[in-house]
């Protein structure tokens, strides 16, 4: 990226002063920004209000009497151009159209009015969108959804879709997942997908990047951009409208042309891009990349309290491109001496239910279970599937509250253990009902997840979620890794 | 199935008196009996204990003083051949034998106690198990499970694995999933997943079968009964251990030879069972079924508030073998009257968040939009995907709640319309995070799904599982529903 590029940007994300067009009480922006620190550098613009939300609103951008890197639009489509002008004649850098309702309505008066947006602005300003909900940045404190958290991490999200890009706000709070900067660029008249490609790839914040997108305008120059990022750090892309109702779906929502499905796969695999298939597995291998190591080889061990989800477990992550090899004699010999036989399995997966509760009275526990296992040469990685909160609660009454705790230190402890010691990742199944009403056992596996994510162990609440998560990890690794080197010479 | 099975499985089902012998007070049967009808003809045997659970506990099943039907044997492995001795003298009909540690485990001994204890109970007693959770009935109030909901309901499950007998029950309780019986057979020494599947192929209670298995002892005998079932009813089959790890897993869990997968799918294909690919699927299959009419063709229509799900909810429907066809001109031009134009597609998949939410003052309504949809002669079904609560709480404010109530009434009378009038399927979908600490937020999505449900509406917590959901029921309707034959020749 050229150095005028990367100061445009800086003008975008770390704008000096913003101003929202078109802010008024029903309008999210206010909100969305309210809770963040750049609300001493926004300026509201209204011609219909003095003031809101307790701060002064000017009647155009051109009253405001300081220097406005960046404008957020949100005005009906038709005020656009007006709006623009004036932003021009402010010397404003950057602006982000929010408003719909331009080429993707399929309108031609809406695709007429695009046209002249973008003509207009030529030269002048930059745009993002329209079309889209813009920028959020955790080091300045742009935003464009409620509540986000401004905790800095590493994900870079560059979104099509401007729900996509709420959600991951959203959920990524929820799940731990901490971002450098969130775009949704919509409609792409000015700045697109490419552009913030090269961005991220060079931005120091992000060492992740996860994509979504549509359809591209220019695909020598995505595919150049995809190359380019991918060889720095891990990109992960979802394509919408990889079928023929979905593309016309694509079409009906930002105006793209979808292209086939077979392209696509092959500019994604020819420029090292990981493609994904769905939403929860873009944001599941994003989050693994956040806080896992790269495994070694595609060896997992699976440790459950369940038989028939140690077979089905181990069906989904050989379908996924992972192996579930059998354990070393070694390993083997140490496990009998500590794992009970009645009910349980010696071998990869692990069923072993009283083990992984410490119930057995026997001479090891949990914790020594993972230590023993993240030593085998077969085995790069292990996901441990708890499941059984309530049946314990059940089963040990009030001996339960301080068994829980001593469980969940050992796990913890065998955990790190394999991750700091063996350099093997460690991915945490939690299943939970989405719909329960049992309040007590939410509030367990709420406590054993934030366990876990202070420990910086990613947690997932499906075991299609984690198996998922831990092949992108592992196909990641293939890249960037330098253990396979180790391993393919061992 | 002939008379003298019949009553052997009655015995089995609905026991007039049942024993649980090995019964203490931290062996989990006594709980999950303890809120059934069947508590009062439920007798303990355990020489240790004189009382349990303030009910008399007998120092042998020879000392009860009534015939029992049924027994439930929860003893250490080696002790099993002594207690089945007594059974038999007892008189006792059928026994389940809980007990893990037999051939399961792979030890020649333990392999030889199984074959002695087979041997020893035939033409004697029959057998349920070894290392099983045995039968759940709602009718009689048996259960291997806490808090079992007995409300008598149309699934019937038959499962190798005993986890996912109790999550089933667990899962579907939450669910408003309703079960007949629910049987957990293990190794199947003497009643194997045939019987069953002949039993419940003829239960009047029992309208749908779902079945987890990793394999057979007798794959003829096991092909004719699944043919036989679904010949007669809707029979979903999940089978694990399809890859070459999995199928070394279900070896040690259940002993099971598990064949290739392609000898397994081409047995389901040619009885006409719908396989599925994981539990989620099995459950959601389960519960579509239950509660929806067979769609008469896979044209479907999804009603969001994203654009981008619009998209990728298209993808993942074609992609399951649906479409999502565009609407006819009376259909397209019904909507452009009550739709508004910007930020949203006037096309199937239908992204008119406005609309949605009746948010958009307009002359029309979400109820009006479903009802216009459901008389589409392309459309068979339609996925009403809700993702937004969270965010018209914010916009609304306090005018939020009675807002709720109005939008859900129409949405549902939408709903009703198309279902009773039209005669098509309708799925909803709420979107939750299952981590979610947003209690408020959890309270009305609660709201909302309960709503649905007391309508006889299935909903599910994830896009994926409700076109998974639907596109199992499309499939199975092209057996059951005359439905396809009337829009073949039409």
């Amino acid at each position: 990226m050229n150095i005028k590029d990367a100061i445009e940007f800086e003008y975008i994300f770390n704008p000096r002063a913003v101003a929202l067009i078109g802010a008024s009480s029903d309008n999210g922006y206010a909100y969305s920004l309210s809770n963040s620190k750049l609300w001493d550098r926004l300026y509201f613009v209204n011609p219909r209000y003095d003031e809101l939300s307790g701060k002064k609103c000017y009647h155009s951008v051109l009253d405001i009497p300081v220097d406005i890197d960046f404008v957020i639009i949100a005005v009906p489509a038709i005020h656009v151009p007006k709006i623009l002008a004036e932003c021009i004649e402010k010397g404003v850098k950057a602006a982000h159209v929010f408003t719909a309702g331009f080429s993707e309505t399929g309108i031609t008066e809406r695709i007429k009015l695009e046209n002249e947006v973008r003509d207009f602005a030529k030269g002048k300003i930059r745009l993002i969108g329209p079309n889209c909900m813009g920028i959020y940045c955790s080091k300045s404190g742009l935003s464009f959804t409620w509540d986000a958290s401004f905790e800095e991490g590493p994900v870079g999200v560059i979104s099509q879709s401007g729900t996509f890009g709420v959600e991951f706000l959203n959920i990524g709070k929820i799940r731990n997942l901490k971002f450098s900067k969130v775009v949704s660029y919509g409609n792409a008249i000015d700045l697109d997908c490419p552009d913030f490609l090269e961005y991220l790839a060079d931005d120091p914040d992000t060492k992740i990047i996860a994509l979504y997108m549509e359809g591209t305008k220019n695909g020598r120059r995505l595919k150049s951009a995809l190359a380019h990022a991918a060889g720095k750090k891990p990109v992960l892309a979802l394509k919408g409208g990889v079928t023929e109702h979905g593309s016309r779906a694509a079409s009906s929502h930002t105006g793209s042309l979808a292209g086939s499905p077979e392209i696509w796969s092959s500019i994604f695999r020819q420029t090292g891009v990981a493609q994904v298939e769905d939403f929860d597995e873009l944001l599941n291998a994003a989050l693994a990349l956040t806080y896992a190591p790269y495994p070694a080889g595609k060896g997992t061990s699976i440790i459950t309290n369940s038989g028939g989800f140690s077979v089905l477990e181990t069906d989904v992550s050989v379908k996924a491109g992972l192996a579930v090899p059998q354990f070393t004699q070694e390993t083997l010999a140490q496990l009998r001496k500590i794992v009970p036989v009645a009910g349980t399995s010696i071998s990869n997966p692990l069923d072993a239910w009283p083990i992984f509760y410490n119930l057995s009275g026997t001479e090891g526990n949990l914790g020594d279970v993972i230590k023993i296992l993240s030593r085998d040469k077969n085995i790069h990685s292990i996901i441990l599937h708890m499941d059984e909160i309530n049946y314990l609660r059940r089963v040990l009454g009030p001996a339960f509250e301080g068994h829980f705790k001593e469980v969940i230190g050992l796990m913890l402890n065998g955990c790190k253990y394999a991750r700091d010691e063996m350099g093997k990742p460690v991915m945490l199944c939690i299943s939970m009902e989405t719909f329960t009403e049992d309040e007590e056992d939410r509030r367990y596996h709420l406590i054993v997840k934030k366990t876990f994510e202070d420990a910086r162990i990613p947690v997932f609440p499906t075991l299609r979620d984690t198996i998922n998560a831990l092949f992108n990890l592992y196909r990641i690794g293939l890249r960037f890794s330098k253990k396979h080197e180790a391993t393919a010479n061992a």
